[in-house]
């Protein structure tokens, strides 16, 4: 029987996380980019999802992706389950790594299957960017967005410069386009990156919001104040998956649809921070989402 | 001869600062958040100042002062004028002090003129808190505003607190909204900060923008993205400064009318930021803050 077609195609991690801040700790709980960024899209558009897990990723994790409509055809299962342990101090900006297992992430080879050719929008969520390049020359039909991490800008920036080329909206966060570009001021190291081929630069700044560059011009989304700030791990992912999952319903890729596509974005994100793991994101409903878009047109109206 | 009252007054400090960034430096230029606060505030009122200068205070920058129709009446000149010493590295997110020398402030003794006792609102710019006290309990038919900063959380924190528990809005940035309640989630701390008496605490965020909470509400001011970032020195005051201003001329203090002040002080802190001292701000038209205020709804319109 053939699967039914997918809007999205996330390619990204599936991963089993150890996480602790100061409000708890959890263990070989369901993370990894594809997963967050899955779900988040799960809320817009059907995803189908490129990614590998070991043999040892629990049946339960897997059922909860396919309860919201998350085709996972293109998940390989060999192996043990990328797995990575993290601690969030005090301030709660970013986690330090106390281990990292690549495990099956070390020799992921993607296959796209052929119930993911109709989909309208690629989002490569955080990866190794050698994979992200080689997903988005086999998806050369979609809307290409691509999501990175300080991590690949220091051992791969060579590669991650060319994964950046083949996309049109760049999503990463203030530091590493300070780091990426050297280049202190946001609005030189947009306009840099920009000139590598994206039409479009999201800069993710945590609590503080986004910012989205076009040609010449600037949008800034609110962070939404939070007061029951949990756990930060998949935020970016969720906000990654929004976009993409808005843009699949969405006709236009004009300035206006992506500054909704942003709130959409920091609307998944800051759900994602108010529990551990995805136990906040998998459960919304549509209400909940909408009811915090509005949130935010409040928030900064003025 | 009489002279005119006053819509504002601003209490601070008048100073001579010595600033090198990665832009440049300059010596013995018009600082002081008095200073930088009345000539933002001047473009929407006329405010009369509380403060003290030295013997030394050259005549051009009392001057430039004058001729922005602000009022010195109640600047005391005496001993030798304040310096500060302050140097930005790369990412201009916080100066470091060199060298302070208070002088003349040591021994300022606040007096109000007659003429400022008509004044509707009062911005107790950055000053040592017994003496922000002293002068809001002068002038006690006004709406008042207190900034403050991490020096007097360190060193006077009971004296600061008794000033917060006089004021309407406290103006504070977020590392010292934390370090004040020592509390991380800025919607908790707001809260505490508010229990102590202001009806609004705004917190800035520097080129995050700045946050309004007022009785369980909370308003975001984008930062204005700046390619030209030279010096953020007063770019804190300017900001209190424009609040004060443009509060002289509005008849109430409702929620919308502080965000819109909180724009117009997010507008005058970025021209701030965008040359040395108040080379800046104290050549502006109506017209340039007119159109950066609009260029806030744009950039936060979704």
């Amino acid at each position: 029987m053939p699967n039914q077609s997918v809007d999205l195609v996330v390619a990204g991690t599936i991963g089993l996380d150890d996480v602790t801040t100061p409000f708890g700790a959890v263990t070989a709980t369901l993370g990894g980019s594809a997963s967050y960024a899955a779900i988040a899209a799960s809320y817009f558009a059907r995803p189908g999802v490129v990614s590998i897990a070991g043999t040892d990723w629990p049946s339960e994790q897997r059922r909860e992706l396919t309860e919201r409509g998350i085709d996972l055809a293109g998940v390989t299962v060999s192996g043990q389950t990328f797995r990575w342990q993290g601690v969030y101090e005090f301030d709660m900006n970013e986690a330090t790594t106390l281990r990292t297992e690549l495990n099956a992430l070390a020799d992921f080879a993607p296959t796209v299957p052929s119930n993911y050719r109709e989909a309208t929008v690629l989002l490569l969520a955080n990866l190794d960017p050698s994979l992200q390049a080689l997903v988005a020359r086999a998806l050369p039909q979609t809307f290409k967005i691509l999501d990175t991490m300080n991590f690949w800008i220091s051992s791969q920036r060579a590669a991650l410069i060319e994964a950046i080329r083949l996309v049109d909206v760049l999503v990463l966060n203030e530091a590493e386009a300070r780091q990426l570009c050297d280049e202190v001021n946001l609005v030189k190291a947009a306009r840099e990156l920009r000139s590598l081929g994206p039409t479009y630069v999201m800069i993710k700044q945590g609590e503080h919001g986004a910012l989205l560059f076009g040609h010449e011009t600037c949008f800034t989304a609110p962070g939404y104040p939070l007061e029951a700030l949990k756990d930060p791990t998949g935020a970016g992912d969720s906000f990654a998956g929004a976009v993409a999952g808005f843009l699949a319903t969405q006709p236009g890729r004009d300035e206006p649809t992506l500054r909704r596509a942003v709130i959409y974005g920091s609307t998944l994100a800051s759900f994602c921070t108010e529990a551990f793991s995805v136990e906040r994101t998998i459960h919304l409903t549509e209400a909940d989402i909408e009811e915090r878009y509005d949130a935010f047109k409040t928030l900064s109206q003025f």
